[in-house]
């Protein structure tokens, strides 16, 4: 399996995460799978079940566009999924076949991007049903044509809906992330168009330059050059009306307190997206 | 006016590269403006006139996002086509106002992405009729999504044609450049419908990591992950005719002897995107 990037947390545990949104009055909490795996399922489910806490998301399934379509590991994330009564799995579908996230080209690499965007469509029709029976929503994230190559094919927020148009919007759904989309001309057209497929709103603000690892080119909401209103309130619009969950991938974020990162990321939510 | 990135021959002025284009058998050029103002405008006329050659863009006008639009010197780039007889005069319309290229926000900043994209229609109402006066066709080019907060609030081929459309094929044109619009799940079809607006296609590949500075993340026909094949089809199904221009910002690229990477790039693009 690929890499997965730091957690949002990085110096925080489950245990502690959930404790640390207990005490700043957060109700709910995204879980990535790694930090889940550490703290045990059954452990993670218990805690968050205990405090009280919805989870918003457990990242990530996805990387579908080998040609094995990553079944395996996706069945096992829909079954976590389905452990935590998380509101949705969220989909990374992958990039090319034979480049691994932040690499380069390797063993097996292929240009085909028309056939790397086929198997997601392959893999999702033997998942969506397999997730539906568990009551598990899929989330179709789009991300920025920056990492087209090595993260996802999925690029465009209308192209999401298109994958997603065969099925129920409770059986696969989209996620709107701020930092992944903003650009896009067609964006609040489509937010509108997705309305009750809007399985996850995501913020996080773009940075402007990017630092040398696009990965890390997230900052908190108002850092950045994204200006949420028009999107908060599409998305507010469609009717969207679950969680909002604060996702930033930054080395600076990541290196402080995280009780001092929660204080502020409500403030700045509160003043920017909120 | 914002800085440009140096040029493509960085190591041959205008005369040189004249020069090496008729060596190498290449039949057309595509001049920036600061180059062809170090040789001078009509020397410049000259050169090309004199060694037979074509030239086919000049690059660029553009930068139109900020409040006065950027005319005056749109105006000029207009003028300076006209002179060199360009076969169209490429557009970058620039990114929010206040955030300089490669640069981060300043001094009149702004989010207003909607803002910024419609002061380009308007500037565009203004450039397209002073232009058709004098026979330059203007060239709307869509950068990369990672450009869009400092280079280009144009993020997609289909954007572009969106904007041109008022105006007759002739007279507002739209540049193909795969290394801008390979991830595009729509490029294939924007470009059949593109047809006779297509003023340019250009070429260069896409690396996989990008190096640190996004601008530099091009690279000759063949080292990234751009399958030329079905964008080049779809260009030349769409009726295009007139020349194709390998066009690489690239640190090592710019460090090689220009004789080697003009044959280099003869032989690649045979390879790739010919």
């Amino acid at each position: 399996m690929p890499a997965s990037p730091p957690r949002a947390c990085a110096r925080w545990s489950v245990r502690e995460a959930v404790d640390g949104c207990v005490r700043h009055g957060i109700p709910a909490i995204g879980l990535w799978r790694e930090a889940v795996a550490e703290q045990g399922l059954p452990a993670t489910a218990k805690l968050v079940t205990d405090a009280g806490l919805r989870v918003s998301s457990l990242c990530r399934g996805g990387f579908m566009t080998g040609l094995g379509l990553g079944l395996d590991d996706n069945h096992a994330a829909i079954d976590e999924a389905d452990a935590l009564d998380a509101a949705c799995l969220v989909l990374v579908v992958g990039g090319l076949p034979g480049i691994s996230p932040g690499g380069g080209p390797g063993p097996g690499f292929s240009r085909d991007l028309a056939g790397a965007r086929a198997r997601v469509a392959e893999a999702l029709a033997v998942l969506a049903p397999y997730a539906a029976e568990r009551g598990v929503r899929l989330a179709l994230e789009a991300l920025h044509p920056v990492y087209c190559a090595d993260r996802a094919v999925l690029s465009a927020l209308g192209q999401a809906l298109d994958l997603a148009e065969p099925y129920a919007s409770e059986q696969v759904g989209v996620v709107v992330d701020s930092f992944h989309v903003w650009w896009d001309p067609e964006v609040l057209t489509q937010i509108a168009w997705a309305g009750e497929r809007i399985a996850s709103y995501q913020v996080g603000d773009f940075l402007v330059p990017l630092p040398a690892d696009p990965l890390l080119g997230r900052g908190m909401m108002g850092d950045g050059v994204i200006d949420f209103g028009p999107i908060t309130a599409a998305v507010e619009v469609a009717g969207y009306r679950g969680d909002v969950e604060v996702e930033i991938f930054n080395a600076d974020v990541w290196a402080t307190d995280p009780d001092e990162v929660l204080a502020t990321m409500k403030r700045r939510f509160a003043a920017t997206a909120g």
